[in-house]
């Protein structure tokens, strides 16, 4: 067995952690922490958790010595406990946005923040296995993707690799509400947000940062880069607990592919191994997702306009999260990628 | 009092034409119709109006003669309805997408029906007082728009008009299920839809027709069209019952207006004498739209790509249907547009 | 014109009044009050608000003189602000719990909190149009009752007071989560109460107090009262954010009425003249109250057991309180009790 | 491995129990049955489990040689299939009404239907693992409680049959929406069941006849049975997709118990070794079930009017229908009950 903590198990993706690891063969979850429930016992705090597999465990303020620990921090928080547990020789996959930014300075300009912990950032990988596996697998240290970042990136990689589309690209967002996380906000509060639509974030997302590195990378492993990207990403909040659709939009370059049937050959080349990325032949629901490590994505080209448009959808606290973070654990422990993880999503 | 008949009165728009005109003052529903229902007393079928307002009213197979026709029938239906009741002098405005383009071939290209009455496309005006209040005034029959397209057209007409975006658009809507009518469909099955995302119609949904028409004329009144609109539009569910929200992205032409500052004056400016049309100064919410006749735009430029961006929203069965209905009856019938409907959404 | 202030309008019974009031063709709403927001506009606060009637109106920290004023203060706090507009000629209808209690001794008990007024308790009235209308119309402070105890008052006062239940009553709340108010906390964030039923207050919740006042004053004007009444009263949290349903249980007095028409015959003549009472002939939906203030109450017995079942539901913010503080207000101004109020719910 | 069979695989029990098997350890599912979709691929059908575990697996019509065979079809239907599975040898788990009554004539008295297949009433066993373990041991078909049914019997066996309460007994249930099933009506469209709580089949739920059989016979086995049992149910649909809670009112005995402490030891004692059973000491809420075969119960004392409360719920389509056949089954083939069901629920 490998034992792992959970660092600020109180957030939604550490109890998500909890959940799915319940069910890892290999994964023993030995120490769980959290600044505000320090001293409680894990059920006591999360009473669905009562009686099962975690009890009687109690919330530390300090992770102990585990082999591997996800880090479930708020950015800034996270790098300084990322550096300790490095330092004790922990393999850590980091859930907050710390490592996900190679250029320090983009990150202060983005986070608002000097970077707590910047010579780490080139040694720390950006943790999407379908495009860095192999980094991954020798890492130490894996930064986990942004729950947007992770569905329009999968959505749109394939587009700017394999030159299908040009530079213009529009994503736009619509999330469920746990993707606000636990803390109280009006915008979160249950008669505000429910039968509401919204979009947010209109002046920059943070996830538009390790999109835009991560898109202008595959672009320079794909086609020349005359010019750069230009990305517009608009997030939007509806009443729903769980899921993330991007539904992308860019110029379709008709050299490379010229019809829907033509995309859809190309994407599925692509993603022809991947376990958690299906190209669907449908346009694809969150809810097809719940609770699963899966990414559905539907490519299809706007005939009228000769757009290409891309529809990828996921639930953001398991391939936008937890999953995905189990999935980057796996990797850096040798173990299959899928090992533990649901194969199939909760119906409806 | 002016007399009104809402001819199938059993769906949605029908129903919500009954609860706004109960508070109109000089509108008296005098006749309701469905075919499915003839015979019933309008309280058996829905009991939550039971001893109010329009009991004991009887649901007929035809209308009665009436001053006004509300027809919330589906589309050729809809035309041989408003055929017989401008025969007998009754002004109509007819909620179907019947007479909304101008073009026959249009209509049965979209509609893959011949039109039913071809020689009235003529003398029916698109239904958005906003544009063409005037024609409005002396018809005989109005073309109520759909929802999605008032939505979109209110918050893309001044761009087009005023020349301040160029050819590209793309139109994101997100609208509440009940805008998918009253008709049981697995899609709108409560188990299905609820905790879901999804786009759907991603071949062209009817309502595109209508935009493009209208945003094109628009542009003829305003820019040199050297060359035609490029309009992507891609409608999504999402799980909420009332409120579309539709944001547009489109480039931006700097030389007429070059931040959000700018472009939000000419839109004031553009709409700065309707009733129902409220530039606001920060992302709107549909919730703030429920139940009321308005509509919230809130134009800005994404300065990182030149991008202008425009977010509308709107109760798609008010402002989207039975409410731009009355206001459109209001106009047709010499009254103030806004006379009896409500001032204030229905907030949380 | 009467002139009218509403005291903490930043609740969301504060804002429900804003709405209904603005159709109000006699009541003026000229000062709002609420410390948090203190020398802002109306519109800033509640963007759904801007430019619409209120507009430009700013938010006081006291309140002008008025004719009228809706206190919907919290307990406590309420009643302080009672004894001065009290004092300087104001009608109040107070929307806190402050003065529905007519025991100073069971408001300490049940509020934790010495009351702050107990002279006023004699003068003030119980704010049920149905059950005082009289002592209404001549009152100068009316305690709108709570939402939970209207819905229950109005579906058991005939069984009690007609005698035909015995002595034992159970009432099962079902409360949407506006019902909770707009004070943040954990149980009313969205992830948490989206997909979610719970009982709470199990040992006891406030409104338990009221109900029993009312039911034993029913009850000493009905049957002789040989025993005390045995209420056990569960409220539960819906995911919605509007409605309350209450399920009442009680023991036959099979003397009085042995059968379902019986039964719904004596509740029919009990509330034939009621305007806001609806006995309906199959079991009601909150979703028929939605923003109205009507009560729907379907009574039938449980022939299997010979027990009363009675439910009864409606608009925990409109009749379970600003419709009815409208309803009172109305009643207290000598205007018809409807005015103003609007006819038909918001379906669907 | 185990070969398993899913009658009706279309159902949402039918999914669910896919869903579960998945990561079933000892199952496989090898056949799979729809009268409506015969033939097709199942990820035509169900895309969310597209090249899943289950591809490229067809609908059949009629199910293949297997040694267990869940059975999904509606009653009478459900009987038909169970005689032919038996016959060839194959052990079953019946999810249907047809086997759950005793009495043959109940039966017909609640379903309106001769029932299909009397003589194996006597040896079906009630699927409660809690009470009737040992039989379902040694039994080859298994009646699968109702969800209702489940919530309810876990919540109130032990009142009965310790003795801790009287034979008045009331239950009201409140479910989601899936528990009515995938068929389309309009109580289940999405927009008249969004935001809104309703009361139904007042005059008689089928599931008051199981829950009445086997509170009477826990009575049998616990008190002296002086007088039947006196059992109120009334179930209600509120707006979510999963979960059932039931509130369940009784007189208290009080020479067996007369405090909150002394009844929840009780019940503690009564489930001490049950792995799905948790006598919780808060009140519950359905979500902390949600996607778990967990049953959590809140019993406790109204101390004013000296009755039982108990609060017991669970995810419908887990212990309520799908978990608990998995439980079955595993029970039925000699395996530990807990094998292959997810040890922690979905949560938020």
């Amino acid at each position: 067995m490998i034992t792992v903590s959970i660092v600020n198990v109180t957030s939604y993706t550490g109890l998500e952690l909890l959940r799915l690891l319940a069910q890892h063969p290999q994964f023993k979850v030995t120490s769980i922490t959290a600044r505000s429930a320090a001293g409680k016992r894990l059920d006591e705090v999360f009473p669905q958790l009562r009686a099962r597999t975690y009890t009687p465990m109690v919330i530390a303020e300090e992770a102990e010595q585990t082999d591997l620990a996800f880090v479930c921090l708020p950015h800034a928080a996270a790098a300084e406990s990322v550096v300790k547990l490095l330092e004790r020789g922990t393999k850590v996959v980091d859930l907050s946005a710390d490592f996900r930014l190679r250029d320090a300075a983009l990150y202060e300009e983005w986070y608002q923040h000097t970077h707590p912990a910047p010579a780490l950032l080139e040694t720390a990988v950006y943790g999407l296995c379908e495009r860095y596996r192999a980094a991954i697998e020798g890492a130490s240290l894996v930064a986990n993707p942004g729950c947007y970042a992770t569905a329009a990136l999968l959505g749109l990689l394939p587009a700017l690799a394999m030159g299908i589309s040009g530079h213009d690209v529009i994503i736009d967002g619509k999330s469920g509400i746990s993707g606000a996380g636990r803390s109280l906000t009006l915008g979160t509060h249950y008669a505000e947000a429910n039968e509401d639509v919204s979009a947010y974030s209109l002046t920059g997302h943070r996830h538009l940062a390790e999109i835009t590195q991560e898109l202008e990378a595959a672009l320079a492993g794909g086609l020349p880069m005359n010019r750069p990207l230009r990305i517009t990403f608009i997030p939007h909040l509806v009443p729903m607990t769980r899921g993330i659709l991007a539904t992308c939009y860019a110029d379709l370059n008709e050299e490379r592919a010229s019809t829907t049937a033509e995309v859809r050959a190309l994407y599925a080349e692509y993603y022809a191994h991947e376990p958690f990325v299906e190209i669907v032949d449908q346009p694809p629901h969150t809810k097809w997702t719940y609770g699963s490590n899966h990414c559905l994505i539907y490519p299809m080209v706007d005939t009228r306009t000769s757009r290409l448009l891309v529809i990828s959808c996921l639930d953001n606290l398991v391939k936008g999260a937890a999953g995905q973070a189990i999935q980057n654990a796996n990797r850096l422990s040798g173990l299959p990628e899928t090992t533990g993880l649901p194969p199939v999503s909760v119906y409806p």
